[in-house]
């Protein structure tokens, strides 16, 4: 692995990127990554965190049109309720700080335990947390697991707050998007994470295993290697469900980090084919590296069913570190 | 592997691509892709092609502010004279073409190929051959490997070109950063092509390969396990040879493909670190999988030193799949 010791991959990157974006200030003691022009007058602060590993998200989400700041935690692991509350001091100009949450059962206490003392500190906090991935039923344990429609929630409620939409609105946007995302991830090969120096999960080679999470959970189904229209065929089959045909559609196709862009663009050849062969539209298609799991080989797939307003704020400027168009 | 068969992946790759990103006109049988609006009024051209397996080089480089076409290959193999032609006229505005070119044996004998078959259609061109990689004498043998250099020729020159300047000051621009350019890989496991379906090369675990080529080619020596720190403080000494201190230089902190981003953002702070601790200003920083060996784990460090003329060319708006800012 390219560390110095497993004790401070999070610190150490979080000086890289100091280094490398002098458009962001890293509080890299308190781990707390902000648009460096934060608090911005009259506008929503947007929050999100979790446990590092999954970048570019949610530090390279940071930035005008998505998020105001990104609290990491250390590999796989919640950060805690003082740097979300730092978050939120850090972003609030009045106008109140939604807090993105990935449906982790520590990432939600977590961010439950900041809300309430942001509260007490007089900051309006509202909450949406994400359950998109669709592997597992949605009533069980503690319910569906957050992972690749983080990005459109972020982007989009970004974007309604950076156009200058009050907390209410920003909220109820990041609702709709939460809602109506649905992922579906497939793992070729298990990621290693530095503290234990080796695969966090069993996986023989030559099989590939369905409905992966993006920490290595256990998925739908273990099979023999598929190729890579069939696995396109299994997934849009686990994510169309009660879509409605001809809707447009954002498309993420996911690499969860070993995979080479190279198979990652055939494989969204064959995701578009396995859609317009159910009748489903992309509007757009967004092809790379975005919610990974460190040195997983894989890939998930995200849809984001949207209106006419929702395409349209998809299309407005966005300028962070991972993802950006316009201005 | 994500693949349908190892004799389809360009193939699928290019049709994926065509499906992400609109604003490209990708000629899948020809595998040639090229800027949707080319040939621009007025504007010389710009092509550049490779083996295929180093993406996002050179396809995410095709858009304003940068290329005009790429021209794939199979994995690994140069592109033939016949896609470079077809990628010639198809940008050629009347004000010429520019061929970037990196220095493998191939690579160079068919962009050659294609320049003469395009003087005999009437077409201007020149050719930069891009031999950056310092891992290796420069005198012995076909020369030195063109490695992430690349990016920062197609960048500048595409720059130049896209504020209108004619052929003789692109290439000119070209030839400046080209020579100027320098740098150093490290591989801490190989990569696995979907022709041989296993590693390319071996490389026992705990070891490491430094002054690697980006198709696993022999390096300068094989060491046990190093910190990143270490690995940056090597590469670094590699780099700064003749530098002169004091002058601003552009860095590309480069991800070889299945390096995790919070590793290669951890490496970035020591590259950052063993610069400043030689003087070595880094004026802009660029971190991610830019120009990449298939799943390749490891990382290079290219420094591309400016004036302020180049510094300025960096900051013009550039659009494309993989870089993209301004505008």
């Amino acid at each position: 692995m390219l560390i110095n010791v497993p004790e401070r991959v999070v610190e150490d990157a979080l000086r890289g990127m100091a280094a490398a974006h002098p458009e962001l200030t890293v509080d890299v003691a308190n781990r707390v990554v902000v648009r460096r022009d934060a608090p911005v007058a009259n506008k929503v602060g947007l929050v999100s965190g979790g446990g590092s590993g999954h970048e570019p998200l949610h530090g390279g989400f940071v930035g005008p049109g998505m998020l105001d700041a990104a609290c990491p935690g250390e590999v796989f692991t919640s950060p805690v309720p003082d740097q979300m509350l730092r978050a939120a001091a850090a972003v609030d100009s009045g106008e109140g700080v939604l807090f993105v949450v990935k449906n982790y059962t520590g990432d939600v206490l977590n961010f439950e335990m900041a809300a309430e003392l942001a509260a007490e500190e007089g900051i309006r906090v509202e909450t949406v947390v994400v359950r998109d991935d669709v592997a597992l039923p949605a009533g069980e344990g503690a319910g569906r697991r957050g992972t690749g429609g983080t990005l459109f929630v972020e982007r989009l409620a970004g974007a309604v707050a950076e156009a200058g939409a009050p907390l209410e609105r920003v909220t109820e946007v990041a609702h709709r998007v939460a809602d109506a995302c649905r992922s579906f991830g497939v793992a070729l090969a298990p990621c290693s994470t530095p503290a234990r120096g080796g695969p966090t999960f069993d996986l023989p080679e030559g099989e590939l295993e369905l409905g992966i999470g993006i920490h290595g959970e256990p998925g739908r189904e273990r099979r023999g290697m598929m190729t890579s229209g069939e696995i396109a065929d299994a997934t849009v089959d686990a994510l169309v469900g009660d879509l409605r045909p001809d809707d447009p559609v954002l498309v993420l196709v996911n690499g969860m980090g070993a995979t080479p862009l190279l198979e990652l663009y055939g494989y969204a050849s064959e995701v578009s084919r396995a859609l317009a062969e159910r009748s489903v539209v992309p509007a757009r298609m967004l092809v790379g590296d975005y919610v990974t799991s460190l040195d997983m080989a894989g890939c998930s797939v995200t849809l984001c069913p949207v209106d006419e307003e929702l395409l349209r704020l998809w299309e407005t400027p966005v300028r962070t570190a991972a993802l950006r168009w316009g201005a």
